[in-house]
């Protein structure tokens, strides 16, 4: 190994995690050199506005030309921390055309342009590295991609982005409304200004996608996963929830099964015995299951200046390593599968159900009539006292496959006996 | 990257674990040469009775001579499955020698000759992978040394052996006693039957050990580890901890500070919300906490035939891409600072101290005086009704350094006033 040697890098973005990343690239200075053998320098960084004074990095090192860094051929890695499509694609793609190593915290481009980023990364044996792209700060993508090569994975769920659980954690534990929650989530800087890609499980969905990739070793890209939000989730349900033993949380979860990959974002109804049931507030975590392995857990913080940097500089640790040894490259795409995705309607799951019935003699009958006469079979129930003449049913189903659940609520949803169809939820298990 | 390679490697020792490894190669034999590009193949396995017969693996292969195995130079990967340091020592050093790659699951040796191993496999750059040593299952090691290598660990802390976990669990929530507990893990195969390096805590030391040094880059051997197990907990202890909102657990915890490396085992009164409370049965966890990645902890299965095969094969497949890759040895020992290891009087603690006192006026206020004295002051105290005149005295106490709390229990002991010091266990934070 050279010792001694300097590695330079560069930054695309300066937001909070570029930030932090700098920060702690200058903080570690010493025990990176020691770690590697290798001086690690952080020395152009690419914003869109020069002028604004950006703390903690010095003006000098500010650049707003991408060819700069590009064309400069000393610099061997590329942190891209800028997040989106455009124009993060076309430059880590020209990184890896230059040769340069890429690290990145880029889901939305993981999740849709993966498998063309790891073949530009195979063309020149670059490293592609995106630890920090699902899960913050959790160890999840080097775990399953190599501690757990060998585990025989057939389930993956978590959950994966923090601002939902942090609602649902506020519904739950505080009893308010969605509303409310979103309110102080946005107040605390938990939720964005505009909510709607992680109240709508589009964020956790990207994660998913990523991770079902690496799970099953065939390229799962977000147009595929199933999601549904947290907007429609009440307090009656997770006070409801409660009373079954449950606890409601944003699931993310992909399945290995003879008919292909199960790959879906919603909400469900968790035991509250389960590791998932505990992971409060905007922590993260994701539980996997193998043949080999049997259950494990990972959690951690899932966002935030720190910990997302403190993933994104393991990577540029890992990828100074492989420069120092020449073995840049070593773990590729891994999706040498190419399985189906199986529609949602096609999956099997157990439903929270809830609702309002006219209260007269044989409607809870009826009901149950319906939903056995299209394969769903009831494993709880409970009606609720009546009020002004309707009676409140909760339901919990036995595993249905979803097609046949569907058809059971288009007919219910016809039937004169049935005021409203309050919400539906899937059940763990 | 040379395709179609077949890689060979050698197995010591053919137990349970052994013969995970030999099934789980099989049956991913294809599974490894897409993710590898080479083709995997266990053809020597040592063990000590040739003749005896092992379940799925060929009896041609069995070998009774190390020499065998070293001396044969197509061996490129020794997997070390016989655990204890004799002759696992020698064999380890002497295959490292002759520049073949290391998997070993062995805590012992790890704990007591990481430093001349790791010296060893450096010399001939070789890799020296040892994830199943500590937490089964779980990834631990290669998340400590690579994703989290820029987390500024400052803790790291875990529930590492399955047998004490288990019988804890027992105690806790079925109000078995110590040894019914321990009679019951005995007869489901959880506890060896010579259940000391268990239930005394050395097992869970030597996976601290491992886990100190690779966290704070310093080694840490075995016999610098403080070990308390679980023999006097008894189910009262368990009932008094339950009441105050603890559940007991024994906790193998490492630190850094300023004075040094804080590193020891022993029985701990964790609260009921921390995640580490709700780790049950034989599974294992770890909760790290770093200054960047704050908090995350990973949890599975810490034993078994599988779970620890699952671990050892991931490292097989790393050896395997480095070797394809010319990339050995890239992640050497680490322990690049020399930091002292603090003698556990000196380390603070807060303790959960259970007294039978003589039920007499003033006898309260005396005890609290001499703790006060000594510079332990008491947080809660609870005073169970008095039974035949004497009184049990129940307080948990703030921070103290623990050689004032030893002072402290030894004037208490002489006091004519107290009839029993029932016992203590250190209270987290």
């Amino acid at each position: 190994m050279e010792q001694g040697k300097t590695i330079r890098a560069a930054l695309l973005g300066a937001g909070t995690v570029g930030g932090g990343v700098y920060k702690l690239a200058n903080l570690l200075k010493e025990d990176i050199f020691q770690k590697t053998g290798a001086r690690l320098e952080i020395d152009k960084v690419l914003v869109r506005d020069r002028s604004k004074k950006r703390e903690g990095i010095p003006s000098e090192i500010l650049t707003d030309r991408w060819e700069e860094i590009r064309d400069d051929d000393g610099i061997e890695i590329v942190i891209e921390l800028m997040g989106g499509i455009h124009p993060a694609l076309d430059y880590i793609q020209e990184a890896l055309h230059c040769g340069k190593q890429v690290v990145t915290a880029n889901k939305d481009l993981l999740a849709q342009y993966g498998a063309q980023l790891f073949e530009a990364a195979q063309e020149r044996h670059c490293d592609l590295h995106f630890e920090a792209s699902v899960a913050g700060a959790i160890p999840i993508i080097r775990p399953l991609r190599q501690s757990l090569a060998a585990a025989e994975l057939t389930e993956v769920m978590g959950i994966v982005n923090g601002t939902t659980n942090y609602i649902l954690t506020k519904m739950s534990e505080e009893g308010m409304g969605y509303g409310e929650a979103l309110k102080l989530a946005t107040r605390l800087g938990y939720a964005e200004s505009d909510p709607t890609a992680d109240v709508e499980g589009y964020d956790a969905g990207r994660k998913l996608a990523i991770m079902a990739s690496i799970a099953f070793n065939s390229r799962v890209t977000f147009p595929q996963v199933y999601t549904e939000g947290i907007t429609k989730i009440t307090a009656e349900d997770i006070r409801y929830a409660k009373e079954f033993g449950y606890v409601v949380k944003l699931i993310g979860m992909t399945r290995l099964t003879d008919e292909g990959i199960e790959v879906k974002v919603h909400p469900m109804l968790i035991p509250d015995q389960h590791p998932l049931a505990s992971v409060r507030d905007s922590f993260n975590a994701v539980f996997v299951h193998g043949k080999a392995c049997d259950d494990a857990m990972f959690m951690g913080r899932g966002a935030g200046e720190m910990p997302t940097a403190s993933a994104v500089m393991g990577d540029v640790i890992d990828c100074m390593r492989n420069l120092l040894h020449g073995s840049c490259g070593k773990i590729g795409c891994g999706c040498y599968l190419n399985l189906p995705v199986k529609p949602i309607e096609e999956t099997v799951s157990r439903f929270f159900l809830r609702i309002q019935v006219t209260d007269r003699p044989g409607a809870l009958a009826n009901i149950a009539g319906i939903l056995g006469n299209n394969g769903v079979s009831i494993e709880q129930v409970v009606q609720k006292k009546s009020h002004n003449g309707v009676a409140e049913l909760v339901i919990i189903t036995d595993n249905v496959r979803e097609r046949y659940f569907n058809d059971a609520l288009r007919i219910l949803e016809g039937m004169s006996v049935i005021q409203e169809i309050s919400g539906y939820i899937r059940v763990y298990g």
